[in-house]
């Protein structure tokens, strides 16, 4: 059976997150549904990462076999038409080998988190951004979020129910910039722990409010305890952006996946 | 009485537009029932452009009357804290002369129209941007844009129900850019007629399709009728991102409408 990788953007906020759960509606749902829609058989869709409730997707990846190859245009938009109207998209859909895994097969995954460091609510980005009054040192931020690059054990920055079977990740960029009240922190690591972006922002913050130093960054890291780091951050701001793998793919028109391995 | 300016950002989705009608919620109404629950009596909200419904605002000013001075870090508080849940925030707050009139007195109002360009449906941005699948020639957008600028007759971009005395305005600026796939067109006048963006943007989008030459632009502009111009782009996609003022401000934290006039 043909093997799909599907690149998604979603809205989390409606969602009880990507896996699908006794309660709630799950973002797999809803495509497993879409999906079944266009080959009137169940087919189960595996995605590169769990994303939580409320945490939203700019380039989530998920693997799917179609029973037939209906064209890569075709899927994209007969999903997106059986998606309505859940506000979830199929951005592109591309032929990978019958072995390429979207979970297993993902070489780096990138997180963005966005801050509005304002003191109004927010309107148009309810849901879709974290809002914090009090001024932030972005600056500051950034020096701290340095020390958390690198190969470590980010048991501090790791939640409870993680089923990761090592706390040692190596987080290949962490960075903070500003833009007017827009504060983005963005991560890239081959994989993340449960929690570990949101943990590490709700840290970061601490910083930024001037109610941590630099330098207690480091040493929370080292505590290697979860009560040593600051609090989670909450969902609305987190945004899975983008999903790598090196992959040869067998389609003329080759994803961005393949291009990446490629370029 | 102490006149106040609102800067107000709002998610204009789920509102019948800013003015209060008989049926629908209107952004004013909501904006005054806040003031109400502030100084406990009603006041009347002046606003200096009333969007239809569901445009939004980044920058919308109204002008308010309340029964004492509050200080205007209280005023924008206090309304922000009554005006939960709603989708509408007080950026600013500002004292300004008791004769200073949100919409008579504004000298420039500045409007942005977002439209993604691509097949998928819009997820995080539905309702907040135009989806437009066709491919668009921006640089043939922004030819036929700079055709519009300067004092003309905009009959053919003017809606059936315009109120305005003459159809002539001035148009200061109107630039397309593209960013990836977005498509940002934005609008700089004094004033504008009802609808006169989003017929010019209906217009200019069968330009970026290639179904008209730039030329037909100006062409339909010296037709002064309205059948000879594009349909009127989606409310979804359009911002009334600022509005600008000449006021000497008494506050000495002047606002950013006073700035504007002394720099």
């Amino acid at each position: 059976m043909p093997r799909y990788f599907l690149t998604l953007e979603y809205d989390g906020s409606g969602f009880c997150g990507w896996q699908k759960q006794a309660n709630g509606l799950a973002v797999q749902a809803v495509v497993e549904t879409a999906v079944e829609r266009l080959c009137r058989q169940p087919r189960p869709v595996q995605a590169a990462g769990r994303t939580d409730a409320g945490v939203h997707a700019l380039g989530q990846v998920a693997h799917v076999d179609l029973p037939k190859d209906y064209g890569e245009s075709k899927v994209q938009d007969a999903l997106n038409h059986h998606l309505r109207p859940h506000p979830v998209a199929v951005l592109a859909a591309r032929r990978v080998p019958a072995d390429a895994h979207a979970r297993f097969d993902a070489i780096g995954r990138a997180y963005l988190y966005r801050i509005r460091n304002r003191r109004p609510p927010l309107t148009l980005e309810a849901g879709r951004a974290w809002q914090v009054p009090a001024a932030l040192d972005a600056a500051a931020m950034a020096d701290a979020a340095a020390r958390l690059v690198g190969r470590h054990d980010f048991s501090s920055f790791r939640a409870a129910e993680c089923q990761a079977p090592s706390p040692v990740k190596t987080l290949d960029r962490l960075t903070v910039r500003r833009t007017a009240d827009l504060v983005e922190i963005e991560a890239v690591a081959r994989s993340f722990l449960h929690h570990q972006v949101r943990n590490i922002v709700g840290t970061l913050i601490l910083v930024g409010k001037g109610a941590w130093s630099v330098a207690d960054v480091p040493a929370a890291l080292a505590a290697k305890r979860r009560s040593a780091a600051g609090p989670t951050a909450p969902a609305a701001g987190l945004y899975l952006t983008r999903v790598d793998y090196a992959l040869t793919c067998p389609s003329p028109d080759a994803g961005p996946a393949c291009r990446r391995a490629a370029g």
